[in-house]
């Protein structure tokens, strides 16, 4: 490509509503420009970067046996209500009515249509597995659009679905599309991390998902680095910190500690460590049976020094729906204003439910249920009776034990770019997706759903691969590999003849390569390679010529490095080879 | 590709709403699935077609100069209504309100998007020419969507926007995409014609259309065998069918015509020819001025056996917004009820405005403004003024002189499947898009605008090719170029090791093969391949193999031919090569 045939538009300043870096070049970069509020026209320089990374996730899903289709982004309203999702979906879900008054939605995703499909189209166990796709636009009506790429409401996604027969067959499935991700990422060039998450909303026995590793990532992601273990923050399970419950060796004291009404206060007041405290979280839960409401109530005790982790929470038995406790009914309840709430002495009978952590401590320190009072020396059995629940309530925190016994916990931050999901009958159900098993009998297929952010990837790319100078592109999602700067290309025909024969002998080579003939100077060149962030450059110049060198620079590279012009192409490839 | 790893569904029968032959052949070699009315998913098989379309089309553009983006489907209004459109595309543009109750189109076109893209990235006449184009999704919210991928809601298009800096620049931005619209269709294998066009609703000063030479069309082509001339039939100027008038030889004689209000049945009652006939029609057009409304009669007159062509009416001055005239009105101007009006003796004045090949009848017949009579023998001057307007109002028929005066005209039947506009400074003006000139002074953006209906191009290219076994590509469309079908690979080690060295042999030369792995008896594999369309077939069966041949049959051939085992791949190669 010659620059004077593209479209190449920088900018020195990005616009104020771009909060993040990845947005802030992209938009320098002219890769994106903003139409309206998170949607985006995709300049001639962005949609290159996107059309590199279709075509890997397309020829590692191709190799992986799933077959590409293309649903519509218009989706009848009808196949939404089947499964209940017309409903849940709220206002991400962009609704539409056509002229004849009829409801639709700009599809978010495709597990209704794909099942739709796929249940008139498989009759019997022997077209199964079948696995398809498509890379196609995506819409969610955010409530904030903001970060550019990173969450936009119009974007592109590729979601695949597979059917099998049986679970050990979406299980093969899955893991057949979980080493396909694997793949994918490793050929981006990004450093990334899968990890065990939390199904969540969309239902179904087992998911991961895939991070570009990145320190402003908004995810916390859990791993072991002498195993495989690695969970996101929601799914990491937090093991108690000691292993058994020490035995008591202090009596319980209630000591004033006035005004201190977080643990921090009062492990400063006492002189103890936070290490030592205990924090009581009221819940409620309401039941109705016969038109009456009756409300059940629940300690919650979390060592002082860890967080709460909500999704544990509600999987804790009898917590699926609670909520926190009013301040009415913590005073029903513990007689005493919040702040100075403990398991020992409650108004009320609750039940108490304790992390891991809390259920192995000794001599702790914990509300008084008395304003201004806490106890130490608290232990359990002793001061009061066993929590009636130990759990897993909390977010793991570096150091801790790996769950797989293998060492200790760290933690990193990520960007999510892939989920694959184990869906099992959640969708065949509700749509009656069936085929007939060996013996004739209808059965539901089992279902897998794997998602990619395609626009996402640039985003979280630029937020791994940046200095000051711009973006710095791994060679296979750059939006040219390499860039050619001729020095004064109408003044020398030694550097336009050098130039033009280095360009036709890199296009033929089967490089990406742009050279850029706008004549612009080298200040203003270079610096708009580096914005854009061409992984390899090389300078034509009279200077380096009367030696019969060129000069090379990687993106990275701190000096250019001289090349004899007739092993330029070698270099530069055995560059791009690394 | 194995048949085994990919998704194949033929039906015996098509849905009953499959009206025409495109669409009906579509549905039963499973290339498009249903959603909704005017959705369609784009199954394996008919993706596959619908990239070789838009690879052709993307290469070509690249080619010519024209730079790839990506604009977003969802549109703010605000940018619609800056253009006015917004209004005046009525029920076919499909409106969204957002979470916030912000008003966007789905967009099935994109002037407004990139002349905003562009007014603010072209500063100067030194960044001129450009042409933008995209690949992407419209809808448009047909009143009877209908054809399958011919008139349906969501279809695909390609869209290109010259700007220009005068009228030289963008004529010349025409031409090239004019050019590369040829070598696109040539490259498709379709037998198409490009003719003349009215520019229509989108404005603007000069527009061809591509067509898809059909019998099934719904457009009619006008063009002169032995000249360049092509026109659609809007656009077609009819020349008088007598170069000049001849004397009046008969005395004008009103004659008894009963219940004869048509000009067929005029000319059976008098035994004339009907090009012996005028017909009237009356047109009203309305004026409002202080407040006060006025209206003004129109008296047009065409040959007996002639077609009223709309669009030429709209264009005579005065009839822009005309309307056919209310019985009353014609009862108060003619003094007589309709099917018997004629030019001589109105009641009030009326404008007469005669086509051309009126103007230069003499001896003619025409209605008597008498309920039961009609004139012959009328003749211009003499009977009644000359016409006030002389006009081309008619339709061509064939063996009209063609208008360049090199023949006489034919006419055929296209499918509509490209647009090329000469816009002008219709978008540019409305929407503030200038840039500076060489003067430094702003002036507004030239433009074209440039369309493939790249879905459907499919439902055109198989009007064009069928039989009745299924549909026959040509190979550039085709889903696969070749196909092998094996007779019993699970039996005999001859055919398998046969077929599995030509399929590897015809991958490694670059051919797109599906081998038929299925396991299916010969009658249904050929049928299967027959109604989807692949243009070249291998059959590899121990009969043939024993003399050591293979049977080559193309999709049109009626019989197979042998072909040696060594020289098949030489031969299928030469076949794609024709």
């Amino acid at each position: 490509m010659r620059a004077s045939r593209f479209f190449i538009s920088t900018l020195k300043e990005a616009p104020s509503d771009a909060e993040i870096v990845s947005h802030q070049l992209m938009m320098r970069a002219g890769m994106i420009k903003r139409l309206g509020s998170g949607i985006y026209t995709y300049m001639p320089m962005g949609l290159k970067i996107i059309r590199k990374v279709e075509a890997i996730v397309r020829e590692e899903m191709n190799q992986s046996g799933a077959i590409e289709l293309l649903m519509p982004l218009i989706q009848p309203a009808e196949l939404w209500q089947e499964t209940g999702r017309w409903d849940k979906m709220g206002a991400e879900l962009l609704r539409i009515k056509d002229r004849h008054g009829r409801e639709f939605a700009f599809q978010p995703t495709a597990e209704e249509v794909i099942t739709d499909v796929v249940r008139t189209e498989i009759k019997s166990y022997r077209q199964l597995p079948l696995n398809f796709y498509h890379i196609q636009t995506k819409f969610r009506d955010e409530r904030r659009p903001r970060f550019g790429l990173m969450r936009g409401r119009e974007f592109t996604m590729k979601d695949a679905y597979s059917f099998d027969r049986d679970v050990a067959g979406m299980q093969a499935s899955y893991k057949i599309m979980y080493d396909a991700y694997v793949r994918i990422f490793n050929r981006f060039g990004l450093k990334f991390r899968a990890v065990a998450a939390d199904n969540g909303a969309i239902g179904g026995s087992g998911s991961h998902e895939f991070h570009v590793i990145a320190s402003t990532g908004e995810d916390a992601l859990v791993y072991c680095p002498t195993s495989d273990y690695a969970a996101n923050m929601e799914a990491a399970e937090a093991l108690p910190v000691n292993a058994s419950r020490p035995a008591a060796t202090q009596p319980l004291v209630k000591t004033a500690t006035p005004g201190a009404t977080k643990c921090e206060k009062v492990a400063e007041q006492l002189g103890l460590s936070l290490a030592q405290t205990v924090k009581t979280l009221a819940l409620t839960v309401e039941h109705e049976a016969d038109g009456k409401l009756t409300k059940q109530y629940f300690t919650l005790l979390l060592r002082g020094d860890h967080e709460l982790n909500e999704i544990k929470v509600a999987k804790v038995p009898g917590l699926a729906s609670h909520r926190f406790s009013t301040e009415q009914e913590i005073l029903d309840v513990y007689g005493c204003v919040p702040g100075y709430l403990g398991p020992i002495n409650t108004k009320l009978p609750v039940t108490v439910v304790a992390d891991r952590t809390v259920a192995n401590m000794n001599d702790f320190v914990c509300g008084a249920n008395e304003e201004g009072y806490h106890y130490t020396g608290a232990n359990w059995g002793r001061d009061c009776a066993e929590p009636q629940i130990v759990a897993d309530l909390r977010n793991v925190v570096e150091g801790d034990a790996s769950p797989d016994g293998q060492g200790v916990l760290a933690i990193e931050r990520g960007i999510e770019v892939g989920h694959v999901f184990q869906l099992g009958t959640a969708y065949s159900e509700s749509m009656k997706a069936t085929f007939l098993d060996e013996n004739g009998k209808p059965a539901p297929l089992q279902m897998g759903c794997y998602g990619i952010g395609v626009t996402r990837i640039l985003g979280a790319a630029i937020e791994q691969n940046f200095d000051d100078k711009g973006i710095i592109w791994p060679a296979a999602l750059a939006p040219f590999e390499l860039v050619l700067c001729p020095m004064g290309m109408d003044r020398s025909e030694a550097v336009k003849e050098t130039t033009e024969k280095l360009y036709a002998d890199a296009v033929a080579a089967g490089i990406d390569v742009i050279l850029d003939d706008r004549g612009h100077r080298p200040g203003q060149m270079f610096a708009d390679w580096e914005l854009i962030g061409v992984p390899h450059r090389v300078v034509i110049g009279d200077r380096g010529l009367k030696e019969g060198n060129l000069e090379y620079q990687g993106r990275r590279d701190s000096e250019a490095t001289a090349v004899p012009v007739a092993d330029i192409l070698a270099f530069v490839k055995g560059k791009l080879a690394q």
